[in-house]
């Protein structure tokens, strides 16, 4: 990740996420966390990374401020790895995720375990976006206003 | 991209996705193609990435089902990449990144140029996520019921 040009100081905001977390450890890490994954050995047995890999990513998320480091909860020695207040708020983008791949990345039939709301245990319904106006949001009806174009 | 291990068989719809768009030319890519562009010089120019490595993503796209191509629009003998509805549903991620970017990546007064909605010039607010019963969904709320755990 060192090597790669920064896209930090990159006018569009899509460009400075996809340089913090447009990588698929990553994300894959952020999607273990939001899972309840807390700790080295349990990312690294999920995912079947390299140590040296989880560990250089692990401490981008720190970095990053996606992740907190604290003591484990059980008194051990272990160190925790939870998701900050800004680092919950990738939800969405996981979610979009799941939610794309289940409705392309399956075959007719193969099962998916299902995201539920804990209160309620019914599926969590498809993220609909909206304009101000509350009207279905269309990609084709989206675009950047630049300064340029103005 | 070839040697990575694939996740296309792994039961968790999340890590498919981040198999087939987890990549940092993917998704900018991608962005390109929402905000229009469609010709391998746009992308090229855009994203100053090597040509080589750029027609390797766009045919992994292609492959993918995200973007068709077509021949141009204006009967030149330029080929045009174009999202398929497949890929228009990303849509939802790239906006969640976006969002995300917004609110973490960017200094107090830094300008952001503002996705709006193209009837009303308004800006498109943020996404919100729901239960199915309308409720605002919180990530800690959320959670995937394997059949392990039922």
């Amino acid at each position: 990740m060192a090597k790669r040009k920064s896209l930090m100081s990159d006018p569009c905001p899509v460009a400075r996420s996809i340089d913090v977390v447009g990588d698929r450890w990553a994300l894959l890490i952020i999607r273990d966390a939001f899972d309840g994954m807390r700790r080295f050995g349990e990312f690294q047995k999920s995912l079947g990374v390299a140590k040296n890999i989880l560990s250089a990513r692990l401490r981008d998320l720190v970095d990053a401020g996606i992740l907190d480091v604290a003591p484990a909860s059980d008194g051990s020695a272990y160190q925790e790895y939870i998701l900050t207040a800004k680092g919950k708020e990738l939800f969405t983008v996981v979610l979009g995720l799941r939610q794309w791949g289940e409705g392309h990345l399956f075959k007719k039939g193969e099962s998916i375990a299902p995201m539920v709301d804990r209160d309620s245990g019914k599926p969590i319904p498809k993220i609909t976006l909206h304009t101000c106006e509350g009207k279905l949001l269309k990609p084709e009806n989206a675009f950047v206003k630049r300064k340029t174009r103005a």
